[in-house]
């Protein structure tokens, strides 16, 4: 569908459904205070959240766990995401159109990252504020995720304001998060830490299970593991690679390769990231080489 | 509008809204039963939650957590507020109609301290159990909740009783909590501890900025900080108001402004209300002065 | 009603109403693809949620959390329950519907334990997933629970396939978890640990109060407690039997009887069953026996 196509029909009004995701908690009440705006401006909008416990601040993640779960969502359906680290400084509040024909409104400051790079963006517009902004709203923490970005989103999904009415249109590509693909080179796999799996404290890389076999390596075989930060080594050891968590002792480390078909990194009942304060996104590499 | 006009125009009806809030937690099923009762009363209500990770049994937070989301949903709305220490003891369960034309049914503890003060309760009823409580309901630890409170509310949002058929009307305000007002008092400033700020631990106080002017307490000034819980010191120690966390090192405490524009006290990259075991509400009492 | 007469009326399509309890925590977007996949099969389904927070791989809490909630959701309610240990083992895919008329839709592991013993099963069907899965679904660790789960129990829901498209009927009954009923032995009583109360730590039994007066033992009585995992004894002492907790000292071991009207096990103001590594379900055994 052409972008003219989907702006004509606009799938968002017939879904009427909005899903939220941020780094807020649901500790106090600022999730509700954004539904209850959205369901202000119509009570008949379908209001589901993605998550709420996005660690503060990490774009990265927010920008992971977006393209993890919304194709699992019909064209349609508009993502209010708000992870902000830049309240008041100059990012961007924008809603983008993407080729899947969903909506998302969010800070432009990296979190559409995944979606430009596996789905792509149709349409990016920056949201005037002067139209889109809840009346009387004051000044609080919540401020732009409840009284901007929820509720441009609910009246987008309402039908109250076109896509063209969010603002005027930006040239060029959203802000980018630095995603450094996974290559071989000289024997040595790059790669990067794409998350945690947060039940168990293992990380997830982008280092296909195919990419493994080009380089030579096997079950069973010791591997070099070396993680950085900015370029600064914070682990480096040799781990065997593993079909099952038990054939290392408990505690131990072990590479394997998860759900996903790409290798991950766990300590056999621990969890390997907080052992060895690993963080993900940006700045973080690991690289794999035969022992 | 009056309060008979109110009871004509139902707004709860045409809004068909409930909004749950609880210290239960969401690891048992007791909310989704909450919610299951309210579904049975009326398949078409719409049913959301504010928080029900109130800290056990702190009615001050419920008071506060609902005030601070209220105003965000749309008149009409009907809250189910159960944080209810008091099990089987005589307080009474009621339902409020509130001057903005919310409805709130709550254990009448204290939970409504706020929502009086800052927005005004045009009438109070206590809730007959006889005729308002679920049919063939057993004793369990969520009993009232689940049988009296989400029963209740879902049945006035769905017009199947009146604000009237509630129960009788009762006299005088709701059971209120004592809110320490901010006063200064011969270079004292005095004040409550409204909140704690979960994500960082930080306080937030009822002071604002405009009172630290005016006594004469400016950024980079030392201030004295003394919190007491029923009249015994927990902490006493002068502390800079900064603007910035950065501008103390990393784990030092700061005085600062927060984005309610209210004095709060922090750890940098720290839980200041964990280390030195604050809580909020009734009984804490803090005091800044110019060192 | 009968099996056929329910199949005719279908409540669950007239309710259209999908509960969803999982072990997936709501970190990620897991939860949120499944109730993407339902909204998408039908806009116009209520979706909520029972709890994610079920322990993982814990079956028994999961089979006791559904058995706790569901009687409070009306009849023709769809709960979709993973809490899957076994994915890629041979464990089957399930619908069931209850003599009470709900419908849950689970992999037969012992999730229906409860449901079967305290409601019953009226028929029970393994899911085809020839016709039953999402389309272009593919390999990832929510595969089943969104893929499969989600998805035929929101097309029961909506109307879209009826009971017995789901697939071919299974006889006999579904995989039971072994429960130890409650019984008194030449003065000793026996039963095991249903659930831990995650917000105090304490254990509930399935011990009732008559079963203790029956044993002769008495408020203000010593009785010893001993707990047994898999026939090794983890803990037994002495302890009181209280009205209260505050009859023992804080960080004291105590006997008391919960809202359930059965006997729990606790500290005052600590987690029992942190501090002496509880579990609950299948293997773990509670005996009293008066002092």
């Amino acid at each position: 569908m052409t972008i003219e196509e989907l702006k004509e029909k606009k799938p968002w009004v017939d879904r009427g459904t909005v899903v939220f995701m941020s780094d807020f908690g649901t500790v106090d009440g600022a999730v509700s205070a954004m539904h209850g705006v959205a369901d202000e401006v119509d009570h008949h909008l379908r209001l589901e959240d993605l998550t709420h416990e996005i660690p503060q601040f990490n774009i990265w993640e927010a920008s992971y766990r977006l393209i993890q779960a919304m194709t699992y969502w019909a064209p349609g359906t508009v993502f209010v995401c708000v992870v902000d680290p830049g309240v008041g400084s100059d990012r961007e509040s924008v809603a983008v159109l993407t080729k899947s024909g969903h909506i998302v409104v969010t800070p432009d400051n990296g979190t559409l990252t995944h979606v430009e790079r596996q789905i792509g963006i149709l349409e990016r517009r920056k949201i005037s504020e002067a139209e889109n902004r809840l009346k009387n709203s004051q000044r609080s923490y919540t401020f732009h995720g409840r009284d901007v970005y929820a509720y441009t989103g609910a009246r987008l999904a309402a039908g109250i304001i076109s896509f063209d009415e969010v603002g005027p249109e930006l040239e060029g590509k959203p802000v980018m998060l630095h995603v450094q693909d996974s290559v071989i080179k000289d024997g040595v796999i790059y790669g990067s830490i794409d998350i945690l799996d947060t039940r168990y404290g293992s990380l997830w890389t982008n280092i296909s299970d195919t990419m493994v076999s080009e380089a030579g390596i096997s079950y069973g075989d010791s591997v070099i593991v070396t993680i950085s930060y900015k370029g600064r080594v914070v682990y480096s050891y040799p781990l065997t690679l593993c079909r099952n968590f038990t054939e290392v002792s408990m505690g131990e480390a072990l590479v394997y390769i998860n759900s996903l078909l790409n290798i991950g990194v766990a300590l056999n009942q621990g969890s390997f990231a907080s052992a060895y304060h690993i963080g993900t996104g940006e700045g973080w590499l690991i690289t794999l080489k035969k022992n």
